[in-house]
């Protein structure tokens, strides 16, 4: 157990923002909501997953919806006190810790800050170990976990229990009433026991957000490159470094659905690359050839300062460096790829893992 | 209280179907399921609302969505034991008795297929006299009684609890959760306490469908002119006799909207006249001038067997007389008429009570 305070929330913030890979909303707002809560009620004790008894229960707070409206439409900030009654109530069991669902700039905040207000310890792991569009896609779905009994609640006081038959049903659901409470609602889903969080979840997840936080601003002070110094910090695959040129974007179905188009810089001059999303990245690809898709992380930052950037902040003229990241474990067996394979987005690709995919089509195209 | 059993049925599934006012679904489809659970269940036990106590609780039954979805959209069978359930559960209350919520073709008949499966008495009242087309439109709103908790669920076996700041906000959550149910689902909302269903619901409106289906199963045996009695039996207000010469119809947003264009036969000849519709018949015109708005009731009848027809069931060449029903009197109060009047559905027209403005809109137009 330790405690977390307002110096650890910049670096677990930024490092999440990156294992977001473009999704998981804006560190900022995610920051400035933990913050408020911290400053207001104290510190949070953070568990590591081996301290929680098997019988503990566990909840999960996330917000839902669209990244692009999380920025522009505030929290009421009685929606943790709301999940809190209603799981308690619905559940009639004891809550004994809160614990994120995805890592990202606004998920791996909002349950420090719903942990604060209520006075609640928060455990160090999630079901994701990245951030994923729809709700099914957690390790506790390949677990057979139910999403539901799932609470939500909105900042005007609307709140709703789902009670579903599979977890793609909680997302289609869950999905629509978010959309009418205007792009965003707060929820508590994947409520279980200590001991499948220790069996399924992803362990450790704050303190290695926090780790690659603190790595990435410390960058530019080590000697050598800094983008060696990024990429060996972040254990990051090199896929391209681009300027961007144009930004598709389309909200539809409560998705920030797009693509980006990279023009290269430096040793990839005169190639070209683009990113597609959906939330977060799901493929990157350069000079026609795939370099990397979901589940693995595919993650965009700032080539100067290294911060991530979000989907929704992906602008004309930035210039990007893209990196791969392996994701958890569990996302490559035949049940992750399932959920989150590329070809559940569509793709008429067999997954590959990044470090020989990138390695593959790089050598193909000259770049490695 | 009165045993209600398979050969009352026909005659309140009959008599709800033209309070219906061209919704709440098809009278065969209701009954069929009814006949249903009566058959393997035995009798229901209809209360009269002076026998429940005020602090019995009441829990309506209804089904939400597009009739024209009820009719292809089979009910799983659990549907009532899991509101129950649900209700049950989260009032931590002992249910006493079901109620309908509103007249119409299904969901006068819906609650006794749930009484009798879950072998509780019904009572003779519901929040509407009428059907409307959306959940906020019920006495109990102007009441002041709020919609939620309000349970719902469908026939794969999904289900929802809403609680919701307003009963508009409900609409709108359920709606769209209705929706993606496939267009239809079972629901219980406004569940409350026997002083006020006895304050504010519509008070025998079970009896009153059984003596309006058995007045127009009889009206062809009375002595006269079989349209005379049917408009004596109904209390109706004639209001246009026509031939559909089309029917204009659009889904959205789980509503079946429309207009019914009717060309004039018999006294009406060389006239026209239409009838607007969402879900119910909203407003019925006679050579451009509006005969009957909403909430007062508009219902159309075949001109022979005087059976109502449902707005999904206008058909071309379809011989209909045109009728107009006085609402229940907390319809025409500001607050009723605030929820449910013309101007709600954007109609720019004051409320006229149709025995009115029937009477001067056909005499302006040289018809009466």
């Amino acid at each position: 157990m330790r405690k977390i305070g307002i110096q650890e929330l910049d670096d677990i913030a930024l490092g999440a923002a990156l294992l977001g890979s473009g999704g998981g909303g804006d560190p900022y707002v995610g920051k400035l909501v933990a913050l408020g809560a911290i400053k207001e009620c104290g510190p949070v004790d953070l568990l590591s997953v081996d301290e929680i008894p098997d019988d503990a229960f566990i909840v999960p707070i996330a917000m839902m919806g669209a990244p692009t409206v999380l920025a522009e439409k505030a929290l009421g900030g009685k929606e943790y006190k709301t999940l809190y009654d209603m799981v308690s109530r619905f559940y009639n069991r004891q809550i004994f810790a809160f614990m994120p669902i995805e890592a990202g700039g606004v998920n791996s905040m909002l349950p420090f800050a719903a942990a604060a207000r209520l006075g609640l310890p928060l455990v160090d792991a999630d079901g994701m170990g990245r951030a994923f569009p729809e709700l099914q896609m957690v390790t506790f779905t390949i677990a057979g976990v139910n999403a539901t009994p799932m609470a939500l609640t909105d900042e005007k006081g609307n709140s709703v229990i789902f009670r579903t038959v599979t977890n793609k049903w909680t997302e289609e659901l869950a999905r629509v009433v978010t959309m009418s409470c205007g792009g965003s609602a707060s929820v508590s889903l994947y409520c279980t026991d200590g001991k499948i969080v220790k069996q399924y979840g992803v362990r450790d997840i704050v303190t290695r957000s926090e780790k690659l936080g603190r790595a990435i601003r410390s960058v530019k002070e080590g000697a050598g490159n800094p983008e060696e110094n990024f990429l060996a910090a972040s254990e990051g695959i090199k896929l391209f470094r681009g300027k961007i040129t144009d930004v598709l974007r389309e909200v539809r179905g409560g998705f920030n659905f797009g693509k980006a188009l990279l023009e290269g810089i430096g040793e990839y001059k005169g190639r070209s690359g683009y990113v597609e999303f959906q939330n977060e990245n799901l493929a990157a690809s350069v000079d026609g050839k795939t370099v990397a898709t979901t589940p693995d992380l595919i993650c965009l930052v700032d080539t100067e300062t290294f911060n991530p950037i979000p989907t929704d902040a992906l602008r004309y003229g930035k210039r990007v460096l893209a990196i791969g990241l392996k994701c958890f474990e569990s996302w490559r067996s035949p049940e992750g790829l399932a959920l989150a394979g590329p070809r559940y987005f569509k793709y008429d690709l067999d997954y590959v893992p990044v470090e020989i995919r990138a390695k593959e089509a790089l050598s193909c195209t000259g770049l490695a």
